[in-house]
């Protein structure tokens, strides 16, 4: 790690955290940013800064940052905006290199005073070598540390695992963590960038390419300013890691609003998107792919390349997810001979038995079941599987011995899955095949689609 | 209700039913077929029908249909398919009016017998006027009733309300089920129609349309022998109930996949497309959308246009919301000046305040909130109203106010929200407010998607 990123590892790792404006008044952003760092089991030293106060929440108070015993790594502000050019006078001499700025009323604001106060805090971090996060965001959240530097307690409920999203709104970074909360999608960390004083999309592209805990980058986009030095970094290192946008301001409406709200150049999608596919980015079109897409980024191999087979416990589920494949470019070929006369030994003819599979009449016999998965995905002319099953009370045990197979197998070719029960069943097998790195999909149009997209994405890439 | 109804009403209101085939084996279908029944509070009478018992699960079992003392209206059948003809003879000696033929065997298999077996069951059904759901299905439910003549007691899990869904494939019924037990959807009939064998979508969709407690009615479907009789009933009712379908086979594999399991003509989406639209039924795209779009059906009145205004708790969501309307053709236009005045007047200057309104500065205030969203709703110049809110700790309240505001609104604009937090948190919130006709939905996208597709139905309606 080169001497560039000591101000972004004091956000995201570090040892001690100062929160200025820390408070036991629930009506106060500073209770929460404090119920967030204890709740969320950070083990650093936690100092919170109050003059008015002894202690909040138990912990010792100080009445200004001076006052605390220790250096200190990162320090969370959630003081009005006029009192932050101060706060960041004093966190410099203090030697504070980490800053998450919470407080709103800079440059998203109608009145120029919020831009004149964001252009004097920006010089202000840069003489003194600080990394601002914000200003107007909830903050971060390093599940890894752990670590949840936000407004928000919640967040520390989120899996902890290797998609970070990099996020231009709160309000999509809390609907995409309250999502994975359903979904299984576990997180590395989640960056609210606010109005991206000294840190942007560049900056923490560049950070999360060379961040071991994280495997996948999903961005939330409304619009920036400099677009070519994000291109320029995502080029350079998204071979190696994958990176996706989801960006809204597609319509006219949509793009003038973000222009007020990021205060940033939006417009134009077009552009972004042909600069996107240049830098190797892949573009999604909603929250739910978004997330969706970076699951199966963050779990499955990339498949050799278009062909897949889908095998389904009931056809109807298995046609929906071939529609979706083959209207989006992947194909459903037949089984080599081989594989086809293997299918049709372990399947009764009572249901369809060329790709896609109904293997309807199988479900109570598991060594069926596993003859077909292990001869489909043995079968060369297959690159990818997608498998979909929709519980019925006869078939309870089907996904457990599924999971058993599955988690053993010995192939690289990405497998998805629909599984799909009444809430509190199935939840401990799912987790089990996800573990051994299976993503399974609400439906069997998102598992194909995000089959398609790892296909999209690998074409993008060579 | 005319006399044609008595075979099907004999089906969905039975005064008695009886089990043929049922056990108290669990590795039996006809065991989870009583459990459905006593699981899903039937109150009429269950006559188990089972030569080698004398009781199932606590319940009179007899040995014949013949033995049974009393009229039965509807047979559950789940003995293997070459005793159903000798079955059926019985239950038309006996009078029985209903049939629901769960067994499996008949025209979907690739024997030709199983076809054979079909057109003699047919012919035995229509001699003696009984109709039959299936074979080959899983069953049907009448949430109303209550009634579960399925396989699967879980379906006694979902809520009653307003949706039928009529099905060609017992997954999706399943998928669409389990999907609604986390969407808080409401459903009155499902219907597995399996192999149609005297009861196809055009029956079910005339017997829906005249169905007191069916509001919607949802379609899936993989391919039909008579579409001409289905779009002659669903044009000649549906500008009182809508009908929406959900169609695959749209690829060419999905197509084949559909000829084979549904053993009719699929093919030829377009035509199927041009059809449904000159019959008035809309078209949707997936499974999510079918349920979406069915609950905003279900719940909202039909917008008088097509201008949205967005409004929103954090500006990214509205934005994404903004994208997804106008893209697909509806408008989010500027609102009067009056309406402007008033939003201004009641929102600091720190946020968007034209359409799409970023109310997050005025979380706090819900006077002001309040004040905004009337105003909005009053606008003569706003046909529909999407409102987006993320939690976060300090807006907890938020959403009860809100929900509290809008269960004494005063206007028949629709509105469709997206309120989304961790879970546990906001759960009564939001069932208070879809009580009230206010459809939530998990992404703003969705809540979107939603809304365009009643603008599309009202179009293609006119």
């Amino acid at each position: 790690m080169g001497r560039d990123w000591e101000g972004i590892e004091a956000i995201f790792n570090p040892g001690s955290v100062a929160v200025i404006g820390a408070s036991d008044n629930p009506g106060k952003l500073g209770f929460h940013v404090m119920k967030s760092l204890i709740q969320g089991r950070y083990t650093g030293k936690i100092y919170p800064v109050n003059p008015g106060k002894d202690h909040i929440l138990g912990i010792k108070t100080y009445p200004s940052l001076f006052q605390v015993p220790d250096t200190v790594d990162l320090s969370i502000i959630v003081l009005p905006a006029e009192q932050v050019p101060r706060i960041l006078k004093e966190c410099s001499e203090k030697n504070v290199k980490g800053i998450v700025l919470i407080t709103a009323g800079f440059k998203e604001i109608e009145d120029r005073r919020g831009e004149t106060l964001q252009i004097e805090i920006t010089e202000l971090a840069s003489r003194s070598g600080m990394r601002i996060i914000g200003p107007n965001t909830f903050g971060i959240v390093n599940l890894h540390l752990p670590l949840n530097a936000s407004f928000t307690p919640e967040f520390s409920w989120l899996e902890k695992g290797g998609i970070s999203l990099v996020s231009q709104s709160g309000g999509m970074s809390h609907l995409m963590a309250f999502l994975s909360l359903q979904d299984g999608v576990g997180f590395s960390k989640i960056v609210g960038l606010g109005n991206r004083c000294n840190v942007d999309f560049a900056e923490m592209v560049e950070y999360l390419l060379q961040d071991d805990q994280t495997k996948v980058i999903a961005l939330y986009m409304e619009g920036i300013d400099s677009p070519k030095k994000l291109m320029k970094v995502a080029k350079k290192g998204n071979r190696e890691k994958p990176i996706l946008v989801y960006k809204v301001g597609r319509s006219s409406t949509g793009d003038k609003a973000s222009q007020f709200h990021t205060g940033s150049l939006a417009g134009k999608h077009e552009i972004y998107e042909g600069a996107f596919r240049q830098a190797r980015i892949l573009t999604v079109g909603s929250s739910e792919e978004l997330l969706d897409t970076a699951k199966a980024l963050a779990t499955c191999p990339f498949p050799g390349g278009a062909k897949v087979a889908v095998l389904s416990g009931q056809a109807g589920p298995g046609m929906a997810a071939c529609d979706v494949c083959e209207m989006q470019g992947l194909s459903i070929p037949p089984f080599s001979t081989e594989t086809q006369k293997r299918v049709d030994e372990l399947l009764p003819p009572l249901a369809i038995r060329t790709n896609p599979v109904d293997m309807g009449p199988a479900w109570y016999d598991a060594e069926a079941i596993k003859g077909i998965v292990q001869a489909v995905l043995e079968d060369k002319r297959i690159d990818a599987v997608i498998l979909c099953l929709m519980f019925a009370s006869a078939n309870r045990s089907a996904v457990g011995a599924l999971a058993d197979l599955l988690s053993e197998r010995r192939t690289n070719k990405p497998i998805l899955c629909c599984f799909s029960s009444p809430p509190g069943i199935w939840e401990d097998e799912i987790k089990r095949l996800e573990g051994s790195g299976i993503p399974n999909y609400p439906t069997p149009e998102r598992a194909a689609k995000a089959l398609v997209n790892l296909c999209r994405l690998k074409k993008i890439r060579e």
